[in-house]
């Protein structure tokens, strides 16, 4: 996906919320929206919004001397999302279709998004998604295309998010293998917090390679370019990696919640909708 | 008022809003975006927003070309306010505090604002503002001076709560100045959209000398400044002048509703609260 008009002032926001929480001097915090202010001016539209954010985060990260000032943030959303597990596991046991439930649990964790402009409350969102129309529902072709896997490719999003993964994982009843960022970048999922997620127990855990808070083909690691392309089933959390890989040639299984009118107007969705949508079916 | 951080990125929101206002060409918007992100270092945190503002929608006018982008969204919104006069004269004719209603219609007017990142819904906002509570309520103060005043000075804000105005300058019963900005900038009222408005009809129309969204007192005319001066009561509308004339040494009634966090902040208000406050008293 490339970048729209609307995500420049979006860069400058989000750098604003993030260098608050990296620091509290006011100093260093303008320092940050001067340079990302200016970085407008050098960021390429068609490159995918992922790609820009990794300038954005790392500019923080240089101005503020904070290498992951989402730390204890993503510590304390792994921490509520396991304690919601032992009752979202009984639920998609018990439910009709536990693979549809478990999808929709998957995308649920999705509003622990901290690159967007707007809060969440866990619980009344997963609430609120579990009786939710999908606006997109490539669900057969999913399960067909599930059916005839050997082995599946799940990339992470966000950290917490990644425990509700879990549960979807465990579903898929096949050997996945999740990908994760291959250093922090917002909020997102890094080796370390898909350990913390306990994510080592239902799937081989692998290193993308990408420093953006999406996937982005260009900086995999030839490891994971190999698992990539053979991968039967590949499945895609959330907004980062659709602006990341929505241009492959490959089929890809999206699920997401649209959070942001970019990604909506791209989807051809409207913003708070859910997704599950397969491309190059 | 100062600039705050969260003015920085709204700066750059404002600028995508209004260079899409401006013209429809994706390459002067992105250079609108390029110029004002990097507006961002040059911006000194101890002027006011209003201050940043003249320079933010300057560049737009530059790049785009076009002097007065607002122009006829500034026609529409006098024209919805003027069909809703009758309605509202009758309205304030027929209440047990006159005064006081026209001040709760000319607050309400303050909705049409577009230098807000918010939409408005004028017949719902009017109708919300009639029973809303004050957060801030100086009444009795502001009738004391009213009733002293022999002149009375009145800055106007947006074309079309312009007309709005038309009806509390009815009900103050003295001579009025109506001061109004020297050129466009955003929806702001001006000479022209004063006199569309009716305002000539109630009030001596003159020019502030501001090319600001909100009277700066140094870009003040000398006439200005005298009227300002000798001005046994000030009242101020909306968010623009409340940033420029927040810090002044003498008293002023400001007449706003507070539509942004920043704004509500600086007042110890809510956002969305509704403030009849006076500076000095």
């Amino acid at each position: 996906m490339k970048t729209y008009l609307d995500c420049l002032p979006c860069f400058v926001e989000q750098a604003l919320r993030a260098a608050r929480i990296a620091t509290n001097d006011e100093k260093l915090i303008k320092n940050v929206l001067n340079e990302v202010g200016c970085m407008i001016q050098e960021t390429p539209m068609e490159n995918t919004p992922a790609e820009s954010g990794t300038r954005v985060y790392g500019k923080i990260s240089k101005i503020t001397g904070v290498a992951d000032p989402y730390r204890e943030i993503k510590q304390r959303h792994i921490a509520e999302a396991k304690a919601l597990l032992p009752e979202l596991e009984t639920m998609v046991a018990a439910s009709e279709d536990p693979l549809l439930t478990a999808i929709r649990l998957a995308i649920a964790g999705n509003v622990i998004d901290l690159g967007i402009n707007k809060t969440f409350d866990l619980v009344s969102d997963i609430r609120k998604i579990l009786s939710q129309d999908f606006a997109l529902f490539d669900y057969d072709a999913f399960k067909k295309e599930l059916a005839k896997a050997k082995t599946i490719l799940y990339l992470g999003d966000n950290a917490g998010e990644s425990v509700f993964d879990k549960l979807l994982i465990q579903q898929l009843h096949k050997p996945v293998k999740y990908a994760v960022r291959t250093q922090p970048i917002i909020n997102d999922v890094t080796m370390k917090e898909a350990f913390d997620s306990g994510l080592d127990e239902v799937a081989e855990l692998i290193d993308s390679g990408s420093p953006a808070p999406g996937i982005i083909m260009r900086y995999a690691t030839p490891d994971f370019r190999e698992i990539y392309q053979n991968a039967k089933l590949v499945i895609s959390k959330g907004q980062g990696n659709y602006e990341g890989l929505s241009d492959e040639k490959r089929t890809i299984f999206f699920l997401l919640k649209a959070k942001c009118p970019v990604i909506a107007n791209d989807l051809g969705v409207r913003e708070g909708d859910i997704v599950l949508k397969g491309i190059n079916l």
